[in-house]
């Protein structure tokens, strides 16, 4: 296993540690149990706070601060984060309005932000959840019940963010949230398997001419393996569910967010986005925004992922308010 | 070769389209010639561009925009752009104040921005250029006489364009760019190789135990091959040779770029720069500003760079000025 790190069990508390040096004006990082905070929280508004394995950075740590997450519980790698960790961050950021969990749909993470909403409710912490399952690849997965969540956490961590920053009481931004995961689908296409540091070998293994389509971001398996096809191809073959999948009419505009899994050059990326704006237009559900990067990966997977996210005024009108986070500012 | 790509031929005008489609506030694309524009331009102010093989994005024209580049000329992957690119974005970028030609020491583009100048010259725009040779891993290199060009190139645009932005005359900015190009030192390491799309097979391999030390941006041979080892070793035997080089004493100061080459994951990023850190520190040239991410990359290579930039106030204060790309803004 060729990796930079020192050894599997330190990888993310020593990667915290790196975090914490480069954004020390935006973020913190508290130990045991470990969350990553926004420095300048503001007292009177509701908190976000998300979290999950660690491994998809800059998801979730590189979204906290304006305009976002309020706190973010890193797990080990594709590992969910423990109760204790989400209640203390709850407690942390809490400043009497109340906090919103994001949570992507996995058993794990489902289970442990339960317990913690009611570790928090024994301590007054007022909560609420909204689960985010967006990817339209499979019905049920290896360690999910239903779709699993994916790249729409990122959109609704901005949009919500936004909205919360703005002043929304809990229960106007919960409502956002669930009105954006209503609204986004995804799907996701791997070249490549990543290595998890713990397990020391590939999570699975395609031919030299194989596409796993419809991958999970932990390397859980999609629909089909499908041989390499021009970048084009790939990309209409992606888009037919989501735009199947996502009622749209004529008029409306979408968020779209080309995203690379880890270890997919960027020029790969943009070339992939040009060709999922033309038949997006194309459909009936032009692109009025775009995010193309890395934002939600899976390691050093060599893959992307599109989320579509039609958008409404208020949906466009978070999206374009400001954002000051390590991965995702303007 | 697994890409997400239609053809090698088209990778780089089609990655250009899908990056014109997302950066539409900030950058134009001219074709024939080949040159990637700021939109709004300022009249009165030195002009910068830069430019150079494709296949590492983001830089150069992930760079352009308010307070970094004026143009960028991308060539064919890993291919220097042609004199005539140049020129154009030269002429399209030049309000009368002259043009700095920020140049990577290879010799292509040595041998095409030297040909550019001189187009220049008989048109009657007035041009300078700087040349960057900040990387200690080998004296001479495949493409290169002299060292390579790599990680400074960044900072470099970041400081100067900040200066050119501010109104400093032509001569001014590329005496800043000289000095921070002398007081600059990088070093790269590998653990893959990189496939060009053109060719089709990654340039180089290494046995699965094996890292190639110095590595070039364009997978030129360093200095050594030496077997994976822990990551603080790693980057302490990668900041010996920098600290080696770079003279500094007691008060002196650093800005640190800790570079992924495309594949490496950003949480190994992290956790690479938390002991550059330390290590920088207990030698006397502590980082005060960092940069953690792909922002010089070698297509979908594993792999990192550090580059260190010894900083005076007025490097520190252009460094800080806000800034406007699709890459970097602040």
């Amino acid at each position: 296993m060729k990796k930079f790190i020192n050894d599997p069990d330190s990888v993310v508390s020593q990667s915290l540690e790196g975090m914490k040096l480069v954004y020390s004006d935006l973020i913190d990082v508290n130990r045991e149990p470990c969350f990553v905070f926004r420095k300048d929280r503001k007292v009177g508004k509701a908190a976000l706070a998300s979290g999950g394995g660690s491994g998809h950075e800059p998801l979730h740590a590189g979204y906290v601060g304006f305009g976002m997450l309020d706190a973010a519980c890193p797990g080990n790698v594709f590992t969910s984060p423990t109760p204790d960790q989400m209640q203390a961050a709850a407690k942390a950021v809490d400043s009497g309005k109340g906090v919103l969990f994001i949570i992507k749909n996995y058993t794990g993470d489902i289970m442990n932000f339960e317990m913690a909403a009611a570790l928090c409710e024994s301590e007054g912490i007022k909560s609420t959840s909204v689960v985010i399952n967006d990817d339209v690849a499979v019905k049920d997965s290896l360690y999910t019940a239903g779709r699993r969540g994916v790249g729409a956490t990122v959109l609704v961590e901005k949009v919500c963010g936004a909205k919360a920053e703005e002043g929304a009481p809990l229960e106007k931004v919960a409502e956002l949230a669930r009105r954006c995961n209503e609204n986004a689908r995804s799907i996701g296409i791997a070249a490549t398997s990543c290595i998890v540091p713990a397990a020391g070998k590939p999570t699975f293994t395609l031919a030299d001419n194989e596409l796993e389509f419809g991958i999970g971001i932990h390397g859980e398996p999609g629909s089909a393996r499908i041989p390499i096809k021009p970048a084009d191809e790939l990309v209409e073959m992606m888009l037919e569910p989501i735009l199947k999948d996502l009622p749209h009419k004529a008029g409306d505009e979408a968020i779209v967010m080309l995203n690379g899994m880890g270890g997919t050059p960027l020029i790969e990326l943009y070339l992939l986005y040009a060709k999922a704006a033309e038949v997006l237009k194309a459909n009936g559900l032009p692109p009025v925004r775009s995010l193309v990067g890395n934002y939600i990966t899976s390691l050093e997977m060599q893959g992307f992922s599109i989320t579509c996210l039609k958008a409404d005024q208020e949906i466009l009108s978070c999206w374009d308010a400001p954002v000051n986070t390590p991965a995702l500012r303007w």
